[in-house]
């Protein structure tokens, strides 16, 4: 059957731990519209997952003009968790209200939008910390089995490391350091409240304390300084394993990326290019690699 | 008032993570009864702990041929968890059924089982870890900030760190191990399955993998041996400040003591007498030295 490709338009939606994100194009990937929605990891919870993908459709497919009883709409889904055989399964068996769908990993994703659908690597520093390479249509992963397992050098496990720095210093069974000042001040609490705040956090609520790593270490604090060079020996470690593939391009995405580039070792900052589309731009091209 | 002593009944409960143990007791300290329930964090959950508490109590009590409508019953309620100000102040305003209610840390009755309700200091291994010491009328706790943050030495933390070395090891970014093989058979499940059946997990399931770090450990493996050191340097460091304090006696109390303590140095070692009472005779103990 011969596709009528001008009919056809684009979903690509990006979900993970704190938020979902949605993107409409058409066949010239000119956006007609776009939209946020809340958490959408399937791993944390299904239910709410699918609830945030539907909302964010729903949202830039209403700005686009555009609904999915009346269009041909191709969704391609990126999300967060997926590389997780059940979870994978669970997801595709999802009755989607579209014409097709494409799931693939959030790293997938990231990826194929760094470079718009071409060979390439990133490493994807925010909530979670994760390398992915793809080269010849082989592709590899490096981490990101989760926190608090791993994301080593992620932004949670960068909030994780401060907490625990900060609570062996109060016990006077750790190194003195600026951090539990700086954690008091971000969540607004006492020295004495700290674990009691943190008990049963998520990823995403340590993540958010990640910016005291970064401040004390610029007012010299050691225990700072400790921590980054931690994250950064394995950032470094992950780049090394991904740069044996050759990848023709590498990008680093994610919130925490700006603060941690510039603390790696120089040559490794020089192979690292602007990722030039986002990840929901990314399920689009996994959409179009499918198609063409 | 005159309180008629011979008519009082002691109920001793002391209530944690994974479950919640119950003594009854007469004036002469004699076991009338006993019973386990489940579940009794009053952090992790407020009405399961209450839940738990009254099952415990009231098997206890129904053992021993009491209940609380015909019988003065004094109870003494160790908890996990109200080291936390407002957590304490939840719990204190429940509106038991008995006579009375004395709230304690579960430390503090640990600490005076271990010691028959005198002066000492005792080091919790178990799915936690935390120093308690108790001498004049003063007393001080160390670490016991909870899982991840602290809880260091613990059988979670060990759990924890034997996932984050097998998956360091199957990622090729950490040294070789024989962790996951340990930790697959543990689980019944595949290396590539392992992040996945972690996600979410409480810290009791992550105590229950902290064989696989001594079973690595007597099989010649550096990375177990190093989780160990690490475990050990803890422990070894909170002695030190415990013993500061000058404890007539010192005790270990928790599930990971028989493994932890052989690898201690010999000198802490000789230090330690077994203890004497359980935590919850320490949870009547702390009646006593209110009504006394």
């Amino acid at each position: 059957m011969q596709r009528n490709q001008s009919s056809s338009f684009y979903l690509g939606v990006d979900g993970g731990g704190s938020k979902c994100k949605a993107v409409v194009v058409n066949h010239d990937l000119e956006i007609l519209g776009s939209a946020v929605a809340g958490p959408a990891n399937p791993c944390v919870d299904y239910q709410l997952a699918i609830h945030s993908i539907t909302e964010s459709c729903s949202q830039a497919l209403a700005e686009a003009g555009l609904s999915q009883q009346q269009h041909q709409i191709e969704l391609g889904l990126a999300l967060a968790g997926v590389n997780f055989e059940n979870v994978f399964q669970r997801v595709n068996e999802w009755s989607h209200p579209y014409h097709s769908m494409r799931l693939i990993t959030d790293w997938h994703a990231a990826c194929l939008g760094a470079h718009e659908g071409k060979d390439g690597a990133v490493v994807i520093v925010g909530t979670g910390s994760c390398g992915y390479v793809c080269v010849d249509g082989h592709s590899k992963s490096f981490g990101g089995h989760g926190f608090p397992v791993g994301d080593k050098g992620s932004g949670a496990w960068l909030g994780l490391q401060a907490v625990k720095a900060a609570l062996l210093a109060k016990d006077e069974m750790g190194p003195a350091t600026l951090l539990m000042d700086k954690l008091c001040e971000s969540l607004s609490c006492k020295p004495e409240e700290l674990a009691i705040r943190m008990v049963g956090a998520s990823s995403a609520h340590y993540a958010q304390l990640a910016k005291t790593v970064f401040a004390a270490n610029k007012d010299g604090d050691e225990q700072a300084a400790r921590i980054l060079r931690e994250a950064t020996d394995y950032i470094e470690a992950m780049l090394a394993s991904i740069l044996k593939y050759q990848p023709p391009r590498l990008s680093f995405v994610g919130g925490i990326t700006p603060f941690l580039v510039p603390l790696l070792n120089s040559e490794l900052r020089e192979r690292i290019s602007r990722p030039l589309a986002n990840p929901e731009m990314g399920a689009v091209y996994a959409l179009l690699k499918n198609n063409r």
